[in-house]
């Protein structure tokens, strides 16, 4: 079975990263990361964040605000990164106490700094195929993935397991954008198995721990992990049994070391392609892009 | 094979309407038809709508621009309508002449207007699920067949032919929001037979007179023909082959009387909608929605 590392892809992501800043040099696209209080959970994505983007020369700053902030204080600060010209993408961590009016928030956020998909303009414009729309990071590294290792998904059968708005839903559109034949499963599915296991790509985004047996997967099939979890003896895990799916897919993501590594790097990919097009810079060249063997 | 009249659901939507104009005395709610040039199938929709909304006790008023108008000329009828409080709900006939503008019409689009969803606002709600986005009509069409007819969704698998942005991908949504296991083949997809042929429901929305075969279908499973095609004889059709898949369908809309027949009564259902909450009234009762046996 081929592991599929996705450090290889977020390296190559980094390179672009870095020829921009090197094309562009004195520019510095910079990411607010606004977060309220202080979830275990997005203090790590934080830190996660910052890391890679200092190696990839970019900047990542924090925005942070009380748990009991009122929402008048919220939009005060969602105002001023939303209107700073040295702020060129957002990342609200979400879900927001219920003091703050999140809707608010949305319908003022400049869809060029929404770089995770949470404004009406790129929900509606991943459903619609707009190369332009930022996908949610998430989604958008499993097309990463599946793109970097030449991995077929035109007129193929993928089919996803889970309907979230950062993974199924907006990853259904990315797939049928790339011409692939597209079913969502989710937990009110009958049959689960005998449907995942007629697939020839499998995406598991259910948030449970090894729940993905051999039984989902047809021999050969390519299985993508987009669970995080925690196993019994406090390990990080994905949704898979990667022990038995080893024995059967014909390539898999590790967990650790496989979407969620993408993902950050897709973070830092659309911060540059935000900061770009709100400077009106042209693209960089990236005929390099080419598929690993 | 029961035959999914489209009537019966059409009829239970008029009887809505008329609730409406009845409970809300005095209240007309009114639907302006946009439209530039005199495209003949254009013309048909629009009589068909305003034969319809008399009987439903609506208005349907047009605002007609000849083929050659400029954007500017365009633009000052679509701001009229935009922000007239008489003018409840607006379908722009689609596609515009290259000349006009399209981007800046939807920006200015007021949401609550947009009852046949081309908005972001709308675009984006049917993702993510929520009842007050307005669907695209015939989208939503499909599933109040469904529902009326009382053919489960939940858990079972739906496939849909097509992958516009007017049916396949909102439909998809909507069917995945009442829990069903939904795939999307299309004209890239491999094997659309034997895809379909699995499926408990099956929604044909390709635009191929009599393309789908029995084959298609299995056994005693549900066909939704969104088609709207000419045969060879110069009559009306739908996507479905209707001699073949009488023999093996449980249940399938007809062509015409079908879909067709209750697009343009979700089309009213969604102008009432839209008057009621401009006008911020309360909701009619609708009790008495009941499954037709």
């Amino acid at each position: 079975m081929q592991e599929l590392k996705g450090k290889l892809i977020a390296d190559r992501i980094k390179e672009e990263c870095l020829d921009f800043v090197g094309k562009y040099n004195g520019i510095m696209p910079a990411l607010a990361i606004l977060r309220v209080g202080s979830r275990e959970a997005d203090l790590s994505y934080e830190r996660s964040i910052k890391n890679r983007f200092v190696n990839f020369g970019l900047e990542a700053k924090d925005y942070e605000l009380p748990e009991n902030c009122t929402n008048e204080e919220f939009q005060e600060v969602f105002d001023f990164i939303n209107n700073d010209p040295e702020i060129h993408g957002i990342l609200v961590m979400r879900p927001l106490p219920k003091q703050i009016n999140e809707e608010e928030m949305l319908k003022k956020m400049n869809p060029l700094k929404d770089i995770d998909c949470i404004t009406d303009a790129n929900v509606s414009g991943v459903m619609r195929g707009d190369k332009e729309a930022f996908a949610p990071c998430t989604a958008q590294a499993v097309i990463e993935i599946l793109k970097g290792y030449n991995i077929e998904m035109a007129g193929k059968k993928a089919c996803i397991i889970g309907r979230s708005m950062v993974v199924g839903k907006p990853l259904s559109m990315l797939l049928l954008n790339e011409n692939a034949t597209v079913t969502v499963c989710h937990s009110k599915s009958e049959n689960i198995k005998e449907v995942a296991s007629d697939a020839d790509i499998v995406i598991a985004a259910i948030g449970k721990a090894k729940k993905i047996s051999s039984g989902y997967i047809k021999e050969d099939a390519t299985l993508i992990d987009v669970g995080i979890n925690v196993d019994e003896h406090g390990n990080l895990c994905g949704d898979c049994d990667w022990d038995q799916i080893v024995l059967k897919a014909g390539a898999a993501t590790p967990v650790p070391g496989g979407v969620g590594t993408v993902t950050t790097a897709v973070l830092a990919k659309h911060l540059i392609d935000a900061a770009r097009r709100q400077m009106n810079l042209a693209p960089v060249d990236d005929s390099k892009d080419e598929y690993i063997e």
